[in-house]
C-alpha cells in the first residue's frame, strides 16, 4: 500500500529508451494460439502479471476485477470441449470459402497454455451507486478490460504469450468455473512462455483481414469531420521499434 | 503496413531496461482532471498516440475504432455543459456524507485540456459475422477498450496526461458529435501534457476508495478456489519502478 500523504509527484515524459520500451511492447504484442512452450510460469512471476492488471484504471476506483487461475488438465480439458462445441457452431456461420480458411486457424491454446485464466467483473463491488458508473453502466466492464491489456503488454515484456479464447457459451463457462450471476465473465486468457511470434496478427498473415489505415480511422469535431493531421514523424511501427524484428 | 511474407520472428522477454520502463508505464498512469497544461500537443504526437491505439488486439482483426479529435472550444464547451447536467444528477444518487466528498472532487478536464478524443466502436465494420464475436456480441467493445489502454500507456511514456470523462449521458454526446445509431461510443477522453501526476490514484488519495490487496481478488480453478500463490519477488510498483517517485 502506497503512503497517501505523497502529494503530485513528477509527470515528465519517459527517457527515449524508456519510451521505445512501452512502444516495443504494444507493437509485438500478439495474439497467442499456438507458440506456448511448456515451461511452468512461477508464481512470483504470475502475481507480477496479475499485479500489473490490479493496476489498470477502475471506474470509482472500484476495482472490480478477479483473476481465477486454472492450471488443472481435467478443467482445461472441460474448457476445450466447451470451445470446440461453440466452434462447430461459429464455422457454419461463415459462407463456403471463409468456412474453408476459418476451419484453417487455429483459435485457441488452452491445452497447450501451462496457465488459463479467467478474468471477471464483479458489477456489485462498489456498491449499488459508483462513481462514474452512474450514467454508463458498462464502465466496470470496461475498467475489467483495460486490466486485461495491461497484462497483455507486461507479459510480452516478460517473454510470455497471451491469447484471448472468445468462442465458448457464456453459460458453459459459467458452469465450468462456478461463477455467479453478479459475476461477468470478461475474457478467458491462455498463458504461457513462447518463443517465437509472429511480426503481424496472424490473421492478417493468414489472409483474413488487413490492417486498416489509421488517417481513414480518425475524424475532427465530429463523425466523419475531416481530419487534417501532418506528421513527417516515423511510426514507432516493429520494424523501428524492436531491432529484433526483420 | 507490414511486408506479410514475413514469417515468425523472436519472442525473447524484454531487457531489465525495458521491462522495468513498461511497468513504470503501467503503475503510474493516471486518470488525470486538473493537472494539464495549455501547450498544444502536435500533430505528430497525436498520430503515434492514436497508432498505439490501433495497435491493439481486436477480434477477428476487425479494428472497430475511430477516433475523434476536438480542439473546438464551442464544442468542448457543449460536452462540459452535457458533463455538468449529469453531474447533478450523479451526485444526488450519494448519501448526504459522500455527497460532499463527491462534490469536492474534480472529476474531468474537459475545458482544460487542449485535445479531447472520443473513441468510438462501430457496430458494423466487420460485416455480420465477425470471427471471435460469435459467441459474444460485446467483443468488439472490449477491443476498443484495449485501445484506450494503449492510448492511455502511450501517453504516460509521452509525458501526456489522460483523463476519461463517463457522466453524461450517452444521447447527448451521440448528439454534440454527430454518432450515428450503429456506431457505440466507448469513451471520451481529455488528453494534455502534464508536469505533475498523483503517485497514486486520486480517489485514494482522496478517501473515496482504497486499493484492495492482490491477494483478495485471485482464486484458483474456480470461483473462491483457494489460491495457493508464494511470491519473493518484490513487486514492481511504482516505489520500485520509476526513481522520480518518492
Amino acid at each position: 500500500m502506497h503512503d497517501v500523504s505523497y502529494g503530485p509527484v513528477t509527470a515528465a515524459g519517459f527517457s527515449e529508451d524508456e519510451r521505445a520500451a512501452v512502444y516495443k511492447a504494444i507493437y509485438t504484442r500478439r495474439d497467442v494460439r499456438d507458440q506456448f512452450l511448456p515451461r511452468p510460469i512461477p508464481d512470483d512471476l504470475l502475481i507480477q502479471l496479475l499485479d500489473a492488471a490490479h493496476h489498470a484504471p477502475s471506474v470509482g476506483f472500484m476495482q472490480p476485477w478477479n483473476f481465477i487461475v486454472i492450471r488443472d488438465e481435467t478443467r482445461k480439458a472441460e474448457v476445450h470441449r466447451a470451445f470446440t462445441r461453440a466452434n462447430e457452431e461459429a464455422k457454419g456461420l461463415f459462407a463456403d470459402e471463409r468456412q474453408a480458411l476459418y476451419a484453417s486457424l487455429k483459435l485457441e491454446g488452452i491445452l497447450k497454455a501451462p496457465i488459463n485464466l479467467c478474468i471477471t467483473c464483479d458489477r456489485t463491488r462498489g456498491g449499488k451507486v459508483v462513481l462514474g458508473r452512474t450514467h454508463n453502466r458498462q464502465m466496470d466492464i470496461y475498467s475489467t478490460v483495460c486490466a486485461v491489456q495491461n497484462l497483455w503488454l507486461a507479459a510480452r515484456a516478460e517473454g510470455i504469450g497471451v491469447g484471448w479464447v472468445s468462442i465458448y457459451r457464456d453459460e458453459d463457462m459459467r458452469q465450468i468455473l462456478g461463477i455467479p450471476d453478479h459475476v461477468k465473465i470478461i475474457a478467458y486468457l491462455c498463458i504461457g512462455y513462447v518463443d517465437q511470434l509472429y511480426d503481424a496478427p496472424e490473421l492478417e498473415k493468414r489472409g483474413w483481414r488487413q490492417r486498416l489505415p489509421l488517417e481513414s480511422l480518425i475524424f475532427a469535431e465530429e463523425w466523419q469531420g475531416a481530419a487534417e493531421l501532418s506528421s513527417d514523424r516515423p511510426r514507432a511501427d516493429p520494424a523501428n521499434a524492436s531491432p529484433a524484428i526483420p
